[in-house]
């Protein structure tokens, strides 16, 4: 056991927290990190109500520290939405990429639902404002992650966060997470917890197609590509100062870099590129991923990645108290 | 004291290395890291000869385990330097930025010398090269780092290459780092110690102008930009997988992303900048640095910087052993 202000506050045995990665997150893959004793999170993205009464559902109905990740943006673009995820109750609720605004708008609705409210940041601007909104648990995400994210990396920007939170709220690294060795860093760093996106894509309870899961096991980091094709296609208003990693493939090496042109030629492309996606072809689909990717070998049950995680994590603690020598 | 294979095999105090920045580690830098019981290393990365007589013989002559860095295919092209520097019996050569030839070359060469050998890399496949060659300790280079580098970010592809060596050498952890909790977090991934750039830049024996140390304390990370522009006014054939990473100014916004039309204009624009260089002015020279720019906030003495390093890993590290509950 691994014991941090982040399982404290939580009441969780693990200090691993399974991203809130929309169309791969669903209620199975929460329900088995939350059973593991890690905190697992429903993402619910794109707020489909139909996705939430499945999956948020599921999670609600198996209990225990479970949440939902809420990409901010796009649930104020769909009134309703967010009263439908409140109704279920979740112990905990996630908020990523929004305006300042949207932050202090949402942070309070969620608190005062009673969750324990989880904002990610990208920068310490970002850091600064969502402990003024009063955030519960920051998640720091640099650029190493798969799906969207900014430009700096966790491992520098981990603790110029924590320069500014100084111990006021537990702090969650994200980015280039998959392993124990990483939780261990990550505490090295003066964080709390980790979460991990890509590692728990590649489980069996992800909703991850068989196409993306293969993907995940046979490509390299080096095949990850920073792109906006996915959310220009799809007609999504991403803030641009946000790219996603995805693995490469011809949809990104035909429109990354050419949003305009894509954009303009939609009406084209979107419907080709959906009846793509729906059959489920690696050369089309988007399958975000992390620069995690080399160390990411096999597709394991969610539970045997909590406790592979935290095994190898304290294993790696027991070998750092024998490195000093009084 | 914290001990690792680095320090075992290079016989040194603290696993902390000084990056071998061209134009800012001199001798003065270098033995004051040596002399405070890191690994110092003289830059001597464009192979001048005066600099060569001047510095690497102060680090010399101070003695103890200090080392110098070649960026070999700048060597490649000046017959003779080579020699130069193995005329001083460097005990430790460092060698970065080669194809795999010249890795075998330098390798070999540097070797008989009697010289523990140092290879940075950038990718699994960079360091299967470098094994290969019969490198004594490889550098894992990062994304986070100033100056040349190439994609990858450093807390994933460090346990991505210790996967290849195996433990066979010792591996430092270079970009990201810049105090204690990043030496601990780079011995938490399985690495035996760091190789830190900016944060020595920052220190009183660096080379580094006033301008340029003024420019690193008040700078943040997100001030740093990735630009080959340095480079092609310089007129130097770096390889363009490599870019730097520097504070931006104003020749960075005038002349990043137009390479071309840079280099074929510079007969007229490499003067002027020279000249602007020669007089310090921070809108035009280059000043590498990393994304450690936010934890960097002072200038140092460099032994004050070995040391606080190494207490505050110490520290970390005494944290940690906390944690865990059986």
């Amino acid at each position: 056991m691994i014991s941090t202000k982040l399982t404290e506050l939580l009441g969780i045995d693990h200090p691993v927290v399974s991203a809130p990665m929309g169309s791969v997150s669903g209620g199975r893959l929460a329900a088995a990190v939350t059973q593991a004793g890690g905190l697992g999170l429903v993402g619910v993205s794109y707020g489909d109500p139909t996705f939430i009464d499945e999956h948020v559902a599921h999670a609600a109905e198996r209990g225990g520290v479970w949440g939902v990740g809420c990409v901010m943006f796009t649930f104020d673009e769909r009134p309703g939405l967010w009263d439908k995820v409140l109704g279920y109750a979740p112990p905990v609720i996630a908020l990523s990429f929004g305006d300042a605004a949207q932050v202090r708008r949402y942070v309070e609705s969620a608190a005062r639902s009673g969750a324990q409210v989880v904002v990610q940041v990208h920068d310490t601007e970002q850091a600064a404002t969502a402990l003024q909104a009063g955030a519960s648990v920051l998640v720091v995400q640099g650029s190493e992650a798969g799906g969207h994210h900014k430009t700096q990396s966790t491992l520098p920007l981990v603790p110029a966060v924590l320069d500014i939170t100084q111990g006021t709220v537990p702090v969650v690294a994200a980015g280039g997470f998959a392993d124990g060795r990483g939780l261990a860093a990550a505490l090295a760093l003066g964080a709390d917890g980790v979460m991990m996106g890509t590692r728990f894509a590649a489980t069996e309870e992800s909703l991850a197609t068989t196409g993306f899961k293969t993907t995940l096991v046979s490509a390299s980091t080096t095949d990850t590509v920073n792109t906006r094709a996915f959310d220009v296609v799809r007609g999504i208003p991403w803030d641009t100062v946000y790219q996603a990693r995805s693995v490469g493939n011809d949809f990104t090496r035909t429109w990354t870099g050419r949003d305009a042109e894509l954009a303009a030629r939609r009406a084209d492309v979107e419907p080709e590129w959906v009846a793509a996606v729906a059959r489920d072809d690696t050369s089309q689909r988007a399958m975000f991923a992390g620069e995690v990717l080399d160390l990411v070998q096999d597709i394991q049950p969610a539970a045997a990645v909590v406790r592979g995680t935290v095994a190898e994590a304290e294993a790696v603690l027991a070998r750092l108290a024998t490195l000093t020598a009084s």
